[in-house]
Formats: structure tokens, C-alpha cells, sequence
């Protein structure tokens, strides 16, 4: 995809970098080599297979690309990386690499690495916001505004009293996080159908710093739908804070300026609360992506192509989305000035 | 409305009585005498008014005329109800009802009263479809079938392999159910504009048997967003099974048999799988919906009538849909044979 | 279904009865006496047959419970309806209803008339309300507002201007209405797996008033995704004309004055743009429904049962809501005052 | 964004490309010149003005730099683009570059530009498809199949008829881009607020080969729905016949035979029907991102930044979805065998 000249505003460098080829490819790495080293825990390899496997995947440099041909052909990379990786092997060990796994088992997991990684840049975002509003309401909590419900003037609201209801629904998500990590940040394990016991299971999940499963979860995608949820969530959240802004600005209620705001062509007086807007926009994609989430549980036989290549479009994508939108919302209250 | 057809396919009448209007004005009643008698108990108010006003509520009967009027001026029904009610208390006691509260308060809490015994409606349903399905692994879990992933035959996989895959996802939404309870069954407190502070809320809360707030959520409207994801992902791991059964009765596959299936007015020798059809478009129907909740995340100032409405037209619909996914579950289950 | 309180809100009588199981009764009776005739204009049955069929459908009062049965196990209604119907008929003729057709050409048919229906009755209400605009812009074009753009001052705008771009997008969906009854509203037809050469297919569609097909449609669905469309696109422009009122109706703005607002329980002062922030809502429901029809384009092999009843769920749905907005717009341009 | 191993499954360079910045730019400078020409031949410019505007954007090198900071503060890219392009004018004709237009008026006529070269593009490639799907049948149109309803076998089919069916939604999606070349790809114009009357639309129209408007249409946005719903159509009809494949080449059923199919990395018997699955999640995808359109039209007020910047966001991935799920069909029916 080449990129168009806006997409920068809903786009997050530092999210989307972690589902970039590079960082897929180094990630199924890490797992290969961490199921390696637990399959050695557990007896099942020798050590000097695991060590031999862990050489070679921190050597490895793939042929990007056959990788390319490949995925065309195959739909995913995993089949055709893991084969360029055994033939940088020792022969002896070539078929101790990807032992009793499957490609799933390797993307699923290195999936949920991206996600594990990405909960936690956007939990410092949100902590950071947070911290935002607590020094917005410490400055000028006290100022009295208008509380509107149904677009009508209702009755007097404080500042702190209108940030306290922002914190509100971000602080339920940050608390949301120590769920999703123990419930849905969790290995994938169960090899081709998903059947296979695998004892090594909660020696690679800790190894990874991932939940343990008890059993695989291949076909059971609730787990994906909770971690859109949750970023769909945030910026839902953050697109009521846009809305709310976008609101206070207006000129006959001037209950909030931005510095800085957004120029227009044709008329130069204008100040537009184009961060604010953008939150909403944010909002409503990440609404809209959610429904594609939710069709891909819809999960047929032992594995759907169809239903898995859905989520790989829409999840990076959502948590991107997310991402965006703290950026912004970070960017807006450095800003603003409520009075 | 007027009623289709085969709008019996996707309705749920256990589930849409709890929305009726006949229980939203019982729920209503319910929720004032609560706050009376729990405003009573931190003495807000003297207990003859809490008397009063359960005695009020319990012998109450609307005047629905007045009360559809109102709705299509007010767009909800609580303005006048408290009306009407206030007219039938002794005049000393027409303030101290409603007292400190607001629509939104009643509404939302009765709306949360409502899902939380359509949770329980389908937690027992859910149980019965796992029990089901640990009887029919007991009779039939040894035969073997194939597996297959994208499309294609993939290993030998037992029955007892495959419903127990389906059981992870079930289970996975039983487990959900204690986090749902605690954390999104929460009454909503707040007065007018959600600032109220509510020091009968903890007593309010524990007569409706609601988890109390610690602040108003009146525009974070987060756990409505989760109570429609919890629905939404157990229709759709129930899609999934649906998707599995209808592949599986393919003539060619036969690895089920479904005793009763659909006939067709043209070919008398079919017989289709019409229940496990009726699963996948439930998944795909909450799939949609589940986007309008996430819309109206962006509840502008602090109350939107738009959002809210929203919230409204969808989030029964949700409950209701997955309310019918699990009864046609069940009957599914009643007429199937793995083979 | 039950009905909550509000649920006026977004329902239509109207437009619902057009789907009521009476009407598709009526419709699917209307379906087979036309074709019988269509076919004895060609010469495939005989006059007797015909007039047979027409008088046992005139006279025909199907069996509610039986039928109530078999939708339960066929997931429709046609098979037993027409099983009925044979069993009213005298046996010679029996074999001659339904001659030829199945169960999917009744459906789809009468789908469409019931469609075709709606939309002309949504044409009335369409043509009324830009009427309305003519006449307010008539009564009140030369007061000055000002234009906003990015929730900003941007310039000074006539309230005629501001009508004439509502008017712009209600005239596209009415220009809009040809094409579609040309392209879209077409007879369905093609027997049990959508391959019958059909000689009758002109003969029944000019009876019914109907496109004739050159093709059976079966499984291209994309004229239904179409009229679902035509009906999110209206409710999307009254969606936009809610959200201007709402915003003008704004205190500090005050652009707009609506007559007997919404009233709130607990600030008795206030006049809420009630219906303005309902046709939001619509807007915003159909903007989600419509994902359901477009998923249910996937409409697998030569008849797909899920995709088909997710049609049956969202399609009555969105055209019912289009109408609900129609007439909440006409009740809203009733009361609103521009100064 | 960076991209992931597996995004070139869903992206489509040929049409990303007419949506990247590079492209962005030059259709601005394009519209540029020609609404100078265009105001030139109304006698509204003298020809020195145009001429010496068209060499400017002939010759002209945005500061991508600066480009970018404006587009982060305004949340589009045009104000600074024609800032920048005036300072690369003699000073006489700098107050005539952007003559009487506005931001949204290159904007949306740039997008629509590059709709309309993405629709001949896809135009092609469904041209290409139905030819191969004519060379498919009259080399294996003889083949006897079953056709399937409700998943069950129904009655013999041929692959002619078979194939005859996937035409049916093509060529209707082929017809439909007359209609929406007319209606659709239609200049916008207006200056800041919608109103401003433009004698020189056809001018400027006929220069840029779109249909001249009548009116503004820049909060009416139901053409934009139209382009997004066209693109969604087409997708969702190949995404039936991704279904079609997928269980046409099940083991059992082996009607299609695909050659270079994909392979797995556990299980390497397997030939996977990986394009077949991929047309059906991109189907997917496009009838989620739909939603987004319809949502984004509720455009409040004489301009909305939030809901513009949604349609920024969806509409190019919904053509280029499109775009990507035609490739996959070339490809596919290059590599199949009915039998």
C-alpha cells in the first residue's frame, strides 16, 4: 500500500511497527526458539538441539523473496520461513524446529505478542493522559461551565467535575487490562487440528510472558474479539472526549480553546478543533472494524482461512486506530485551555 | 410491529418479555421503591415516605395513552411515569419521589436489571448445551471423523476432540459471566447531569442486587458495549458450530445426521440443515449490531439522546438474537447423530 | 417479539404491516394466482387450472399452528403453505400450483413487491417533507444564520441555502427511485436450483408489476444490498438534517425553534430537539444494519439458508426505520421555527 | 504504516497507487489548472493568469516537510498545497489560483477523480474475469456437477450454468458503472460553505471528464456511499464465488481442481484453497467498511471534519479491497479445472 497524504492521522508508527514484516518474522524467531528451549525443559529435545535452534534463529536472515511467492501461494509465511530456517540447520536438527507445531500455533502466538506489546504502549498513553487531565483539573477544575445533556443547557458543571467523567471510562479500560493480559493475552497451542496435548505449554508461555492455555483455542476467536473490543473501547471513549471538545469550541460557547487549531483555505479567521474532530472519526472506525471481528468468530472446521485472514486485516488495524487516537488526545490537551 | 413469518426464527420470547413494556414499568416501579427505602436507610428520607411511596408503586397502574404521547414529545417514558406516580402519592410525599434522581438513573438501571436476567436466562441455557454436548461425547465421542482446515481434509479427529472444541468457547463465555456481573451490572447513579454524589448508593445497589458505582457512568458507556460483546461472542462461537454441522451433513461428509431436517417445496428427497443455518446468520446478525453499540460509544456532553436511543434499538435485539441462537442450539442438539 | 416502551420510537405501522405474516400470506397467494395465469397465457396450463388456483387463493385461510410448525423445521414458510393450498385445490389441479416455481421464487417475490410497496410509500412521505422545506424556505428562506463549518463560524448563510442542501440529498434518493424500480424490483424466478428457463417470466412480472428478469438473481444479491441502500441513504440524509437541528436548536445558538420539545424529569426548564437527536439515531441504526446485507452477499452454492434468513432480518428492519425517520422528519419540519 | 508479511493479500498496488500522496498531489495541481482554464473561458480569469497558474503547477515541487506539519495542525493537506503553490506565482496571479474555490472542493473532486480511474481499472479486470469465466465454459461447460442448496444435493448442474450464475452478478456490477460514471463521479463545487453559484462547473467538469453538478453536494454524500457500495458488490459477489470454490474443492466433492494450491507447514498432503478463501475474507471486509460510509453521513452542518476524515479512511481501502479480491480471481480461474 502507498500511503496518502493524511493517512498519517490515523496511522501509529510506533504500533504499526510491531506488526511490520520485520517484527513478524523476528517474532516467529523468538517463538521458535522458545519452544525449542521449553521443549528442552520438558525433556522432549535435548539441549543441544534447542541451542542449535536458538543459533540459527539468531542468525537467521530469510529469502524475502521466495517469503512473497510463498505467501501469495500459501495465504500465510509461516510454512515457507520455517522452511528456509530448517535448511539453515544442521541437518540433525532440521526436524526438531517447529516440533509438534503448526503454522497457527506460530502465528496465533506471535499475534498476541504484537497485541501484548501494543496493550502496553497504549496503557502508558492512557496513564499519560490520565496524568494530563489530573493537571488540567488541578489548573482550572474550578471553572464553572455548563453542563448540556440532549444538546440543552441543563444545569452549571465544573471543569473538574466534566474531566472526572473523561477519567471515568479511561480508567475503566486501563483496569480492563489486568484481565486481558491473564485472560486473552495466552499461547496458542494444540499443533495441526488442535488436538495435541502439549506438555511444553506452560514452559513457553512463561518463557513468552503469556497466559498458559488449557486448551488450544484455535477455532475459539473470543479472545481476538475481547482485545478489539477493548481498543475499540478506548477510542470510543476518546471520540466522546473529540466530540465533547469539538462542542466546547464553538464560538458562542467558548467553553474550551485550542491553541494552535486548524487553518482553512478560504476563511483565515478560522481556528478549527481539527484533533477533536479527528477523535470522533477515530471513534467510528474502530466501531465500524469491531463487526469484522465478530464475523470472523464464525470460525468454520478446523481452521478458516477465510475467517483468520479477516482478523489479520482488522486487528493490527484496530489497535492502530487506538493508537492514533491517544496520539492526538495527548496532542489536544496540550492545547487546550478550558475557561 | 407487526410481525413476520418466520420473525419466530430470530426472536426469543423469554428474553424480549424482560424488555417489554409491561416489565419496564414494573422495573421502574421496582427502582423507585428501592431508592426510596434505601434513601430511607441513611435517613434522606423518614420511613413513612418510603412507606408511601412503596405502597404507591405496588398498586400503580399507568395510563398508557398518556404515556405513548409522552414518549413520541420526550423520546422516553420516565418523565411522565414519575408524573403520573407523584399523582397517585399523598401530596406531602409527590417530592420525595424520584428524589435526587433523574431519567437516565431509572433508565439505565432498569435497562441493566433487564440484561442481568437475560444473563442468567442464557448462563442456564448455556449449561444445558454443554451438558448436552457432554452426553453426546459419552454416546458418540470415540467416532472417528476427519478434520480439516481451509476446506481441505487435514487428520483423523475424534467426535470427543471436536465438541470438545466447541466447549472451550462456551465455557470460555460461562467463565465470562462472573467479570460481567461484577463489573458491568452496575447500577447507574448521578442525578441530572451525573454529578450528583449518592450516598444511597450502596444501598440502592445492594436492594436491586447491582454492583454499586463509584461514579456515574451515565456517558462511559463502556459496559453496555461489553454486555453486547458477551452476547455477541457467544452467538457467534454458536455460529461456529452451526457452520461445523452444516458441513458435516453434507451428503458427500455424513458425519452427522440431523433427525427432522427442513423440507423444500421443490425437492421432497432434501433435508436441510435449517437449524444450523439459522446459527450462522445469528452470529452474522450480532456481528452486525454489535457495531451500533460501539457507535454509540461517542455519547456527546453529558447525556446524548441520540446515542442512547441507539443503545436502546440495539442491545435488546443483541440479547434477544443470542437467546435464540442458544434455543435453537439446543434443539439442534436434541436431533443430532455423529457418525 | 414483545414491545418496550419506546419502541415507537423506531418502528413504523405502515411500513411494518407491509411484512406482517398476513401480508405475506396475502402476497404469497397473489404470487401463485398470477402465476398460474401468466403460465395459462403462455399455454402451459389450461384456463381451468388457472381459475382453480385463483379461486382456491381467494378463498384459501392457511392453517396458523401447522404452519408455525413447519417454519420451525423448514425455516420457512412456503412448502407448507402450498401444501395447504393443494389440498384446498380439486386434486387435478393440484399438481399445477407452484408449477414449475420453488420455494425461492415465491420469497424473493414477494420480498420485492413488499419492497416496491415501501417504497412508494416512502416516496409520499419524501415528496411531503421536501415540500415542507418548500414551503418554511417560502416562509422564512431570508433569515440570515450562520454557516459552520468544522463546528465553526465560517460565514453567513441564508436559511433558503441551508434548506436547499437538505433538499439536494432528499431530490437524489427520489431521482434515485427509477432506477431502482427498473433494476431492482425484478421478479424472481428459476425453479429449485435457479436454472429453469422460465417462458412465462414476462407474463408474470407485468402481472405482478415488476422488472422482468433476463437471468434468475438467486444468488446474486446485490439488487437487494441496493434497495437497502436507497433506504440507509435517506435515513443517512435525515440523519445529517437531525444533527443540524440539534445543533441550531443549541441555546447559545438558537437558530432553530422547535414547538413542543421534550421534556426531562429533573429540569423542568428545558426543551429537548428530541425527534432532531431520534433521526440521528435511525441514522446511525440503518448505517449499521446495511453491514448485515452486504455480509449476506457470501450466499453460498445455489441457496444459501443463512445468508438468505440474515436478509429476512435486516432488510424489513432498515426500510421500517427509513420510514420511522420519514416521519419523525415530517412531524419535526411541522414544528420548527427558523429565526 | 508499515507493512506486514501478509498485507499484500488484501492490498492492490494499482489502485493504492491513484491514492497516494504522489497522486494526491498531482490531481490537485491538476484541478488547479483546469479551474483556472476553466474560469478563463467564462472570461472570469484572463488567459495570463491561467496560463501562468498552469506553468506553475506544471513546474510545481511541494515542501513535503512542511506539507506534512500543516497537515498534522489542519487536518488536511489543501491549504498549505495552495500556499505553497502561490508563493511559486508572479505575485499578479496569486489571488487567482483557488479562485472562489475552497479545500473541499479539490478534495472531494480530486477523491472522485481518483474513483473514477479506480473504477476503470476494476472495469477491466471484471471484464477480464467474465472472459475467462466464458473460456472456462466452453471448455468444461459440458461437465455435470450438483448443484446444493441449504448445503444439501439438490438437483444436477452443469459448470456452463453454474458459471452462468457468477456472471449474472458481474455483468450486473458491470452495468451498474454507467449509472455511476452519470450520477456518481460528479464534480464538486461550492466554495466555503456550499452555496457559492459556479458558472464555470461545466467548464471545469467537462476539463476534468466529470459530470457537472446541478449542486453542491458537499455534505450530501450519497454518492460516495454509491462509489463504496458499487466496490463492496463486486467484492461480495466474488466473495460467493471464493465460497463456491472452496467447497467445490473439498475432498469429497472435487468438483474444481486447483493447480499450485497451498501448502502447509504441518501436514503436506494438503492443497489449500487459499485464494477462494481470501475472496471470501475480503468480501467480508468490504461489507464491514461499509458501514463506515453510510455512518459518515451524517455531516453535520455545513462541513464536518469528523465525518469527511471517515470516508478518507474507508474509501480507498474499500476500492483497493475490491481491487485485491479481483487479482485473487484472475489468479484463481487461471489455475482451475472444473470435473
Amino acid at each position: 500500500m502507498t500511503l496518502s497524504l493524511t493517512s498519517s492521522l490515523w496511522h501509529d508508527v510506533e504500533i504499526s511497527t510491531l506488526f511490520s514484516a520485520e517484527a513478524e518474522i523476528a517474532s516467529v524467531l523468538r517463538y521458535e526458539t522458545a519452544l525449542a528451549e521449553a521443549q528442552a525443559e520438558i525433556g522432549l529435545l535435548n539441549a543441544d538441539a534447542a541451542t542449535a535452534i536458538s543459533n540459527a534463529c539468531s542468525q537467521f536472515k530469510p529469502d524475502l523473496m521466495l517469503l512473497q511467492t510463498a505467501i501469495a501461494r500459501d495465504g500465510l509465511a509461516v510454512p515457507e520461513l520455517i522452511g528456509q530456517l530448517r535448511q539453515a540447520l544442521p541437518q540433525q536438527y532440521s526436524d526438531k524446529l517447529h516440533f509438534h507445531a503448526t503454522s497457527q500455533d506460530a502465528i496465533d502466538t506471535t499475534t498476541i505478542l504484537a497485541c501484548g506489546a501494543a496493550l502496553s504502549i497504549m496503557e502508558l498513553r492512557l496513564l499519560g493522559v490520565v496524568e494530563q487531565l489530573a493537571t488540567l483539573s488541578a489548573q482550572s477544575g474550578d471553572v464553572k461551565q455548563m453542563a448540556r445533556t440532549r444538546f440543552q443547557r441543563a444545569l452549571p458543571i465544573t471543569v473538574a467535575e466534566r474531566l472526572g467523567a473523561w477519567v471515568v471510562s479511561l480508567r475503566y479500560s486501563i483496569e480492563q487490562l489486568a484481565t486481558l493480559r491473564s485472560q486473552c493475552l495466552m499461547l496458542q497451542i494444540g499443533g495441526p487440528i488442535g488436538t495435541d496435548p502439549s506438555p511444553w505449554a506452560e514452559a513457553l508461555a512463561r518463557r513468552l510472558g503469556l497466559a498458559a492455555p488449557t486448551a488450544s483455542w484455535q477455532t475459539a476467536r473470543g479472545r481476538i474479539v475481547q482485545i478489539g473490543t477493548w481498543a475499540a473501547v478506548v477510542s470510543g471513549s476518546l471520540g466522546k472526549i473529540g466530540a465533547d471538545i469539538a462542542l466546547m469550541a464553538q464560538n458562542e460557547i467558548a467553553e474550551v480553546e485550542i491553541a494552535g487549531g486548524g487553518t482553512s483555505s478560504a476563511m483565515t479567521h478560522k481556528s478549527n478543533p481539527v484533533a477533536a474532530e479527528i477523535l470522533v472519526a477515530l471513534a467510528r472506525y474502530n466501531a465500524t472494524l469491531i463487526a469484522g471481528l465478530h464475523q470472523s468468530m464464525v470460525h468454520e472446521q478446523e481452521r478458516s482461512g477465510s475467517a483468520w485472514t479477516l482478523e489479520w486485516i482488522v486487528l493490527p488495524q484496530m489497535l492502530e486506530c487506538t493508537g492514533a487516537a491517544l496520539r492526538h488526545t495527548r496532542d489536544l490537551f496540550n492545547r487546550v485551555k478550558f475557561r
